[in-house]
């Protein structure tokens, strides 16, 4: 299943924080925290002004971005968990 | 009954899931999660800008989308629950 | 009386559910689903932009139109109920 | 005293229903419905829009118009209870 | 002290109403009704556009104006209870 | 510690009341109430339109201004406490 | 982890306050008061216009901001706790 986000849309997959801790701890899915991290999978083609042209987007396919705790829809794709973010919603490109 | 959405209205017949689990449970409907995927039966003509001018839909007749829970309106038409969206509610196109 | 409606406004006449249900059972008033279908009975001139033109409605006399549960304003007018709506509150023309 | 409205405001006298039922019964103040319905008493000269130009004003002295219930604000004026309402909370005109 | 208000607003001297009632009764001051009518005593250059430039402003010194019950903001000068306003929030001139 | 505003912020020092009462009672800190008069610091550049253009202060260093109680973000600079405050949250210039 | 900024927002470092006080007791974490001071590690680009272009940003690299108690997304990279803000909600530059 391939995902084509609109507007200034893209789709994130979440980066899971380690299982297990510095001490060798397993941590239960309940004491992770949500992530903030994720790479992007798939890119919009920007959102249309008022006149209907696009307005270019900042995030590639690929990068590493950082966004709010709760931002966006979280959908499951065959079995994953993934984010669609408003380009607005990310905060920083990871280098 | 054919519906013809105003402005940059979708319909959309959601797609439910399987009533039957992977382990061969028929599951009630309360069990079910609400969908968040449609097929788009119908699309609008555009919002119009401030000049009057329509602005394009991106999203055409035949498509799969994918939208938030509660996004939209429901409707019931011979029968049938379908969803009023607006395309700015739509998240991305499923291919 | 006739209704002149204001700006992007429309005038609708509820139609209401059917009072007999398929097996001959009378419903009473309170188990009745408020009506989201009705009679376009007037339609107002459009609403003006920044410069003073208006903008053309989609929405003519003798439509039949869709709408959200509780859009508009609920009116009555020599004992009949109306709704007066904005047509941004209209979701599709039934056809 | 004479009330001169600003921007797009409009000064409307409510038209109290009656206070004898069909059946011969009076009614108490506090039976009778919020009035709907007014005759249009002062008009104002329009919003001005980012340019400073005014926006035209549908609506003139002498019209009877519909309003939401609980549109605009109430005032007082020689012992008469008046309403000021913006024309974009004014429904309709009855004709 | 001299007040110049900024953008559109004016600063008005509330008109109490008479302290005693018709039938010669004093009312205290909990049993007065707030103010809706006052004196302009200054009045703001007026808002500024997008492009800088002033919006013209409608009400002049001197005037006598109606506004909500509750808008604007109560200052003390001198001991005299003044409300800031912006002319938005002023309903009608008096005549 | 000299603080530089940004777009159309003010930093202002906020005049507090006598603590002395005319009676002579000193009054506590918790019997006073919050300043609304303040003097002005220092000044901000002015707001950005969508050109990129600054929109001019009407506010200079030195004004005594009236402001909302509850207006702007308190902070303290070297034990003092200072005010910043967007221009448009300023409702007078005292002269 | 090098952080590149979105748009208008910028990256800032909390400036601690001191653990010891004046009088030379050590404060524990929870009776310190959250930091409204930071450096700035990292600027974004800035904001684009209806028409796709770049508003100018103010503050630079290096700057020492001020900020509201509860402005901007908090991150922890590398076990630092880091503040994303957007520019609009940075208040002043320390000088």
């Amino acid at each position: 299943m391939n995902l084509k986000p609109l507007g200034n849309r893209v789709v994130v997959e979440p980066i899971e924080e380690e299982d297990i801790t510095a001490g060798g701890i397993v941590l239960p899915e309940t004491a992770k925290e949500k992530p903030q991290k994720g790479n992007v999978i798939s890119v919009g083609p920007g959102e249309r002004n008022e006149k209907g042209d696009r307005i270019l987007m900042d995030i590639k396919k690929g990068d590493v971005v950082l966004y709010a705790k709760y931002a966006g829809t979280e959908i499951k794709v065959s079995g994953k968990k993934l984010l669609i973010l408003r380009e607005s919603d990310v905060l920083a490109i990871v280098e």
